[in-house]
């Protein structure tokens, strides 16, 4: 049994007020695979990079236990790339340059080795790709988490609202939870959102936390404050593949082991912001992962004597 | 021994997408001492209106067990009136009218019977007032809460430094917790802020909850996600009184009572925002006060098995 994560490996350049990264690994794939390896075992990678990618890089993916079988090489082209720029709030960045290269025909292979594929993790990426993904699983996966943006929902709502009604869980952030029901109260975006396709509804508010919500249930999750954000890059896929890692490991799914699920995926999400881009989420140790899961519950636990 | 709440006891038009309110009851301390008089029995106001203030609203106070000999009324001069129009997303709003009238010059009297004051809640009002009862108080009281806006950092900095150094809670949004303390990160906000006095700090977010800062110590409180917010006037206020009223019914200050208030506080700002001004507040049973706290622990508790 596997935990299949698909998404871009790709080069990122990115510019904080605290400094300035040329070119270092990201992608969505990446950050999350990375995220769900201290949880899961067997996490396997479909995602497609140009032969400029470095083998040191695909063997520290190795490294982590990952499978990168699924991770197609395309020679004499160049990875995907993006570049950003963010505003001295951290909480909004602009975009200054995005280079599809391979991805712009980017058709996913499913290894063989790939279809015991039991939690599926479809990172942002063309809700069509995210879609042919599940179509080339030969069994539904138990658990299929989906993370999009805004974005696809500007270009490609029709694929998009196709794609999400195949899955279990949306990740989606405030805004996009507005834009994709047109309700401005998230209790009513939800509603909306939950009738679309999804049984569960993780909408991510960054430094305010998360919610879940299902049926009519609903877990507030906080944010740990930080005193310094160094680069937000990455900081929802590795929120996601810690959180699907999290019940991959687990095994059994309901609205109590979501909530630790986000518990835990926040704890390694917030990790991620402290260093440039995946640097810190490359080398946490377990007992570092325990303590700051405990940071969050002291964070947020009282106890009320009715 | 008692609870002294000073503040504004004013007339607010309020005009929301769900409707409009010409001239209904409104002010800081009305919706503090409201809230605090479900939880302690001598609650005691400070505060001025004009003759054209109704007996009948002065009569609710009493209802509430809430004593009104520090309500001077004015003869011949008008409360004060506030008008303001919330915009669609309840986020913000603009503020139509302010007639300050019997506001302009208010020298807050602290009768005889108010000098037992054990718990001092200073709502949002110029600093130099909210100073002048501190002094005119005999004896220090065991805890001074203190709630103040934006508008007094703007015009009156210094008083309002001067003010903060005497009170034990200080309670601001955060965006006035960045103006005050110059840094965005609210962590480092906080730090700055734990440094000019207040020995706790709160930072209210609104639709996210409520951060609580006291040395090296760190709450996140949840904010209820409501499907509507009537009229969000008033909840800030609601959330003080709930929170002083709840820690002076326990009477013991320290941090995990500090929590479980801010809980109790939050429940009360929740019920404010449902109808439109004091309607919702002057109107609670105790058990549809502890079924809302019960909301707040479902919505945010979670077991993590270390």
């Amino acid at each position: 049994m596997s935990l299949v994560v698909i998404g871009t490996v790709a080069f990122d350049a990115i510019e904080t007020p605290f400094g300035k990264m040329d070119k270092i690994v990201g992608g969505a794939a990446t950050y999350a695979s990375l995220a769900a390896s201290y949880f899961y075992d067997e996490v396997k990678i479909v995602a497609v990079v140009g032969d400029d990618f470095p083998q040191s890089e695909i063997e520290d993916f190795h490294n982590h236990n990952i499978s990168t079988e699924g991770l197609q090489v395309k020679e004499g082209e160049k990875s995907f790339f993006w570049s950003g720029k963010y505003h001295n709030d951290m909480n909004s960045r602009d975009t200054l340059i995005t280079e599809l290269n391979v991805l712009a025909d980017f058709d996913p292979i499913i290894p063989e080795s790939y279809q015991d594929c039991e939690y599926l993790m479809l990172g942002n990426l063309t809700p069509q790709v995210q879609q042919t993904v599940i179509k080339r699983l030969k069994n539904r996966p138990k658990l299929i988490v989906m993370d999009t943006m805004n974005f696809w929902m500007d270009i490609a709502m029709d694929d998009l609202l196709e794609t999400i009604k195949l899955v279990d869980v949306l990740t989606i952030n405030d805004a996009e939870a507005r834009q994709l029901s047109g309700e401005f109260s998230l209790v009513k975006a939800a509603r909306k959102i939950l009738q679309m396709g999804p049984k569960y509804l993780i909408i991510k508010k960054g430094e305010h936390g998360a919610l879940l919500f299902s049926d009519d249930l609903v877990f507030s999750a906080p944010a740990l404050p930080l005193a310094d954000v160094f680069d937000p890059t990455g900081a929802g896929d590795t929120f996601a593949g810690g959180f699907i890692g999290y019940l991959a490991n687990v095994g059994t799914i309901n609205f109590n082991n979501m909530k630790n699920a986000i518990i835990f995926g926040s704890a390694l999400a917030s990790f991620c912001v402290e260093k440039f881009g995946t640097e810190k989420i490359r080398n946490l140790s377990q007992e570092e992962i325990a303590a700051r899961v405990n940071e969050f519950v002291t964070l947020s636990q009282f106890a009320i004597i009715a």
